[in-house]
């Protein structure tokens, strides 16, 4: 992955994504302007309530359509990715938890400096009612885990950058042993 | 996906993503400044030669690691998709074929209208020498079918849409002849 070099310039600062540009060598010695965007992380968690996974199916106010996905949200500037991601799943869902690892972080896109964590919470409990903001309509619910894995097969999920681990889960029963282990701890 | 309304703004141009915002009204009935990106679709392409796919391994003036990738780039301003793809194809590996297929259309990032195409072209010959530019460095070589399906563990693996498509070949041996049809026409 290309990241933002230190010479380079904030030559926008949007609602959601800065713009950064440089001068970059070429492979024959001349120059170009390169680009590149920075927005804040995301950090969204896997929350396992007993031996099943807690999904939200959420709606956002310039979307048609319902998305099934998992809770998170963007990190504040300087927030501890882990911090973003107990603060989100506490607003969207009201469960907390105690036992937190990061499964995966990965940038999505090659131009835009941005990496999404995501993190298992496990032996999570209702603590309250969901906090929703006015950008929101968010329910949850449980599945299994087979039944989270098939959610790579469902055109409305969200978090396509998780779909090629669960069909990798699909497709080689070690790589489906170690990724219940993973996010269940057995 | 949201797309980019009519009402919205452009509120930076730059060299390759453009900023447009917008007043987007929320569930609650108040409103907020939404944003999103629109950056050059992208074109690219699985080349058939024979019963072989055509794949390319490229360096990026500002990446230390080659990737391995199908031949493709930027559409220009108002440029068809299959126009695009045909011309990156001559200039990345020098061949030309006359039987197109569009394969798949996809926007892969939900805040940025941009959508990259992936066309077949089958019965492609070798025409010209490749003609890079001083961004790119690039070569080629022929892979079978179950090569090209492997790739998809390869973390260098440039296309990461088409990674699901081809876990999918691998899971189900149904879906797997039908990408075979689709890119070898039998």
């Amino acid at each position: 992955m290309g990241r933002i070099p230190e010479s380079a310039k904030q030559v926008f600062k949007g609602k959601i994504f800065d713009v950064w540009q440089w001068e970059q060598t070429m492979f024959d010695g001349t120059t170009a302007t390169f680009e590149m965007l920075r927005r804040p992380n995301t950090a969204t968690v896997i929350p396992v309530v007993d031996d099943k996974i807690l999904v939200t199916v959420e709606r956002q106010p310039n979307h048609t359509q319902a998305s099934t996905t998992i809770p998170g949200g963007r990190c504040e500037p300087n927030e501890d990715s882990r911090v973003a991601a107990e603060r989100e799943l506490l607003e969207e869902t009201g469960y907390t938890a105690d036992d937190w690892h990061l499964l995966l972080a990965t940038q999505p896109v090659s131009k835009i400096d941005w990496t999404v964590y995501v993190y298992v919470a496990r032996n999570c409990r209702k603590l309250q009612e969901p906090h929703l903001d006015n950008g929101e309509e968010i329910t949850s619910k449980l599945v299994t885990f087979d039944e989270f894995l098939m959610l790579a097969d469902d055109p409305t999920f969200w978090e396509q950058h998780l779909v090629p681990l669960m069909l990798r889960a699909r497709l080689n029963p070690v790589y489906r042993e170690e990724l219940h282990v993973k996010i269940f701890g057995v």
